[in-house]
Formats: structure tokens, sequence, C-alpha cells
């Protein structure tokens, strides 16, 4: 049972999610203007309330080094200007987005006087599980407000009391300026996750970020559709002809520039012709930057390296370790990155355009790259202006999911007394005609 | 355990699965010319092996009948040569659409050297179980085989005699024609099903076509993504100002055109204000239909109706039994049907285009007519070409889904030599311009 701050309804999220439903269309039928002065307002008055937000953020802090959080949550965690200008920068940029909700697909005339139209709208009520990061939370809202969609938002506990202030700033913006009173709900507990999951009958979608084992969990115990990854198993494929002053670069910074993030690399597979011209250049590098290499033989007893088991290709290390074999052809590194990879962003490094093309097209993932760094795989970098998150799955969106993943669409048909009765007996036939938009 | 015909390979249904997996990249890398030459192959080889085809489907029949299979199975099973001409032509049309697979749908420069192009691509391997309808194996399998899929083919085993020879045909025609080994798997026993629902790490996809209950229990049974549809309850709502010509022939097509079917009307929502002026001609054409109508009081007082319980709007009839009630509102009848409605398709009757516009947008179904019949939702009846089914979910396809529900994408970046660090330290800015295609 949970208390809606300051409004003194008690509901259980059942019968939030319930209410959001039942306002998500309205919430859907609001004009892109609206939605876009909600943004506006979210920006303003998260910088005009920063010291608050500040201050909520210090006793997070405070609780984390009480609690012996590690450094490396502690440092998402905490919430300065610095990032408070870029979430409100990020805001800027989606209201500059041209807006999809609504957007004409197709119009297609059966025949006369009956008019197939395709229109995007959204999707409804979407729950997101986040990581302890305040400015996922208020990318998150900016992102379901800038869609049309309800949103029932769950954020790490390590940040609950900047939550909370970063929230309620966010709703008071959403209702005060045309939204319905169910646009948004902020979830606090860990008990409500597991009574989210079973809201299938109100919630359109999930997405859970976090560790695979909790990504797992949400996709194993619920019947509503999960968008997401629970792994990120990303390859590095050096082909025979390949530019060293690109590879060696690139393998650092796929490695180390965020090493717990799911789009860095985790094994790399090289050509057979390509070992004794990459690895010298490439230990060293590993040297550097205290990468631990987990090879096989033909590399490990020539160079310097610990011996890689088959268990450490299904590893996400997520860790300055990376494994690595060799390959006798482009197909045998294609094999295995199809069957060890978690199909996120896999990568080759070659001059050679045509094993590009066929590595790209025959590589089953989200992003195929060829050249470049396998951290490239984020809404953000692709343009998308912010993201929910990756999806690993091809079901609707795949890679970066920004707003239009968000989406989906209706057909309308407008008739004029068309009955299908006359289209079966043959007195009338359909004529099949796009029109232009 | 199962023997692959002619083959002595004897394989479970999850080795095959996974066996398709491998191959389903070499399926997706085949060009549109080979996919088209396969669907040419299999037109001409089932006309002409059509006596064999009918010879087959007579047996079929003449197990329904020592079974005392309902009639309305046995005319769905029947594959008569009006029947096949049908699917040969539904063949032709499918080769005729253009190619969407591998179609560019984003060319954007991130920054200079560094290009993201999204392309459309199959979704690898599909498993459709179907009703006993000969026609819909061909059907299926020419969609998949058009949008590069690899399928698990399960019919109704009531057409095994006619669904075997067509299968062994339309395979032989497709690894004859360049087609990888493992492209289509036909599953000829119920248990395979269960077996097929485990599948989670090989099988993309599942579309089950039937009851109600068979697609709910496919739904809660397995962690393989689900399109379709459970159940099919559709409204028509009469709006105050509507054209009665129109209102009444939509109406009884909606329920009569094809009773069983998932579009065909259910219940009916009528404005206050228009009872008095549609409810005579209406009773009237229900007679002549014989059209059972429960109404709620305000309509069964006065007309020839039994009264309707609340149960009644949630009950899909699949029957001549239509559902009505009153509405005081517009909002009201959109309330009804988003709470009582399974988002299928729902239509509108009325000459006032704002209250048209209105109610297609509150709506939150995957069709939103106005003056039409609800029996037009279907693949063929929207220019299509066929369909694998109809989605009622909202993630990925929603409503008739053909060739573009078979399909999901991928990112693929093109660089020299690019790092995320350079951009994370602000050495570099990405500069995002969409390219022409």
């Amino acid at each position: 049972m949970i208390e809606r701050t300051g409004k003194h309804i008690i509901m259980t999220i059942k019968e939030m999610a319930a209410a959001m439903k039942l306002d998500s269309t309205q919430m859907a039928s609001k004009s892109a203007e609206i939605r876009n002065h909600v943004l506006e307002e979210i920006a303003r008055i998260l910088l005009s309330k920063q010291e608050e937000i500040f201050k909520a953020n210090e006793q997070d802090l405070l609780e984390a080094e009480q609690n012996h959080i590690p450094e490396a949550v502690v440092k998402r965690l905490k919430f300065s200007a610095q990032k408070l200008a870029d979430v409100t920068q990020g805001i800027e940029n989606l209201i500059a987005l041209p807006d999809k909700v609504y957007e004409t697909q197709l119009v297609r005339e059966l025949d006369q006087g009956l008019t197939l139209v395709k229109e995007s709208c959204p999707i409804g009520v979407i729950g997101v599980i986040f990581e302890a990061r305040p400015d996922a939370l208020v990318q998150i809202a900016a992102l379901c407000i800038k869609s049309g969609n309800c949103a029932i938002l769950k954020g790490g506990s390590e940040t609950k009391h900047t939550n909370k202030i970063l929230f309620s700033l966010i709703y008071q913006a959403a209702i005060e300026n045309g939204l319905p009173k169910n646009c948004l709900y902020q979830a606090d507990t860990r008990e409500e996750i597991s009574e989210l999951l079973s809201c299938h009958e109100s919630v359109d979608l999930l997405i859970p970020r976090g560790s695979n084992a909790f990504v797992q969990y949400i996709m194993n115990n619920t019947k509503i559709p999960v968008m997401g990854h629970a792994d990120g198993i990303c390859h590095i494929y050096v082909d025979r002809d390949f530019d060293i002053e690109k590879a060696v670069p690139i393998i650092i910074d796929a490695k180390t520039q965020y090493t717990a993030a799911c789009n860095s690399v985790e094994t790399l597979l090289i050509h057979k012709d390509a070992v004794d011209c990459l690895m010298p250049k490439l230990i060293k590098a590993f040297q550097e930057h205290h990468i631990e290499l987990r090879a096989t033989a033909e590399i490990a007893d020539k160079y310097d390296s610990k011996p890689a088991e088959d268990e450490d290709f299904a590893t996400e290390y997520l860790d300055l370790i990376l494994s690595a074999k060799t390959v006798s052809t482009i197909d045998e590194a294609v094999l295995h990155i199809n069957q060890y990879g978690s199909h996120h962003t896999d990568c080759i490094i070659t001059e050679d355009q045509r094993a590009a093309e066929y590595f790209m097209k025959m590589v089953d993932s989200a992003g195929v790259y060829q050249n470049c760094s396998t951290r490239f795989a984020d809404g953000f970098r692709y343009g998308f202006g912010a993201e929910v998150g990756i999806s690993t799955g091809k079901i609707h969106a795949r890679g970066p999911v920004g707003i239009e993943g968000l989406l989906t669409y209706k057909y309308k048909l407008y008739g004029s007394g068309q009955v299908v009765a006359d289209y079966a007996s043959g007195k009338k036939t359909f004529h099949f005609k796009d029109l232009s938009q």
C-alpha cells in the first residue's frame, strides 16, 4: 500500500496502474505544444530548485558512505551542477526533436471512399526500472512525456532522496501544465516491483535496466512485454587486412572508456594471419591500461596471457579483462559471435570493404560496426536525443531505444458505408492506391 | 523424436530449431531474386502436382467425416481448385510486392567519417501454429520466404495429409532453388508444440492462431515473444448524427459476413438519441438474419431483445448473438470500448467528422473505423498481399501483420578509427547530419 505524496490517496500499484491505463488515452491525446511546454517547465523548475535537489543528493551521498556503497556506484549517484546542466540540455534537445506522435505512416485508398491511414501513437503505460542514477529518472520521465506515454518509474534505492524531490518537481510541472493526474507515478520500494510485474492488464511495456540477473528475473516473471538486454557480450574481430593504427586505440577504448558498460568489448577474435602484426603493440597497450588477457593457446603460448577456458567466451566481465582467440576465416568469427554473443554490438576492424559488408550482414546483432569502438552504441551518440535503454531483442525496438521505441501505431479506416460482403461476392474490388501523405 | 522425410535424420524440435538458428543468417542473406524465384517455383509445382494434393485432401475429408468433424471446420479444410488458384495468385501478388528486406531506413553522419545506417532485416526463426486450413500453410510459408525468415510450421491435425504433401512440395522447391537446408520445418504432432515453446534460445517469434484459450495457453507458457490476439471483442458505436442507410448494412455485415471471425462485431453501443431511429429497422434486419439481441433495459424494454448481463459485454460470441447498450455521450462509448474491448477493431457510425476523429484518437485499438464494417480488418483487404495474423499487442506489429511484421532492423556503423574517449573528453563533437538515402 502506498500513499501519494500530498494527496492522501492510498492505492496499490495495481490500482495505480489501472488508473493510469484509463488516463493513458487522455495523455496520448495531448498536443505536441502541451508536451513540449511541460518539458520546458520541467527544465526551468529543476534549475530554479537546484539547491533543494543538491541537498537531497547530499543526504543520499551521506547514506551511501555510511552503507559502504562501492565507489563506482557513488560516482553515478552524485548529482552535480554539471549533471543538472547535462539533463536540462538533454530536455532542450528533446523539445527540439520533431514530434513523432500521430505521424502518418501510410495513406492508402482501398477503394473509392474507403481510405486506410496508418498513424503512429503512444504505447500507453510504460514501467521503467532503472539504476541508481538521478539523471536517468529525469531522462526517462522526459522521454515518456515527449512520446505521450504514462510511466511508472522505479529508480535505485541508493538515490531515494534525490529521486523523491526530482520526481515531485517533474510531476508538479506535468499536472500544472495540462497533463492528466495519473501521467506519472514513482514507485518507492522493492516490493512494488513484484506487484508491478503482475500488472499485465494495465502496463503495456516494461523496460528494466540493471544487472544481467535482475533483467533475467524480470523477463522470467511477467507476462508484460519486456524491452531491454540481459547481458552485453560484445566482440571485436580483427580481420586479415587491418590498420593497426585504428585497431589498437579502438580495442583500448572499447575496453576501458567505461569498463562496466554493456557495450564495452569482452572478446577479441583475431584472424590467424593478423596475430603477429597486432599482438606486440596490443600487449604493450594492455600493460599500460592494466588489462588482463585470457587467450587460447595459439596466442597465450607466444604472448603474455593467461589461458582462456570456453567459459570465458560466454562471460560478461564488466572488468579490465579481455578474452581472445584466433580464427581461420571470417565465417569462423561470424559463427563464434552468433553463438557466444548477446546480439548487442559487434565490430570488425578491416580495410577490406567486402569483408566488412559480409560481416555486417551475417552477424545477427543490434549493432554491427566497422572500424570504430563498440562504445558508440548509445542513443545520444546515435543522435536520438536520449535513450530509455538498449534492446537486444528483435521484436519491436532493437539497439538504443529513443522515442520511436515508445510508440506504436494504429490503422484508421475511413469508409462511407462499405461492407465486406460486396468484396467477397466480387460485386466490388479493391484498387489499392497509395496516396501521398 | 522426429524423422525428417527422406533424410533419415532424427532430431528433436529443439535440435532442429538450433540448426535453423544457425542457418537463419544464410537464409537472411539470400537476394530478393532468389527468394522470388523460389516463390515462383512453389506456385508452379503446386499447380503441376494438384492431383496429388487433391487426393491427399480427399483423405483428410474422409477422416473428418469418420471423426464427425463439424461442418464449419470441414469447409475450411477442403482444398479445392478455386482455393489452389487463390493461393497461387496470392504467391504471385507476394512476388510483385517490393522487397523490404535490407531496406535503408536512415543514413546519419554522426561525425566526419562516422556514418550510421539503419537497415531492415529478417527476424530469424519464426514459429507459426495455425488452424486446419491448407491454404494457411502455403500463405505462411510464402510470407516467411519473401521476408527471408526460417519458419517452423505446425498446422491443424485435421489437414495432416494435405499439409504433408503441400509442405514437401514447398520444401523441395525451396532447397532446390538456393535456400538453406534448414529454412523450413513442419512439426507434425501436438507434443511438438510444447517442445517448441521451450526453444527461446533459437526461436525469435511465435505466432499462434486459433481459439482464445489456445493462444492464452501459448502466451502463458513460453519465454519466446508471442504475436497474435487471444480474443476479438469488436464494437460498433452508433453516434447521434448517423446515416441509417450505412448503419444497418454495416452492422449486419460485421455480424454475419463471417460470424466466427475475430473481426466480427460482438457489441453495439448506441447513443441514447439514436435508439428510436435505429432500432425498428435494425430489429427487422436481425430477424431476417436470425441474430439474437441481448440488450440493456432501456433497449430491451422497448424492442424485441433478451436482457444483457455485464458478462455479455466481455464475451466473444463468435455466433449470431449481439450485445447492445445505450450511452449518453461519445466518451461513455470510448470508455466502454477501452475497458471491455480486446483492442482489435472498433467502429463509429457517424456523419460528424469531429466525432469520428475524436473516437479514432481515443479508442485504444489496432483498428479504429468510421462508417465501414469491422470485417475489413485483414491483411489482404489492407493491401498487404497476405497476413500471418492479426496482432492486438502494441509492441512490434499491430493489427493485420504482413511482411513488415516479420522484419526487424540493425544499425550499421561505418567508422575510420573513431573512439568514444575523444567525444567524452570534448576533443571531438558529433554533428548529426541526416543524409538522403
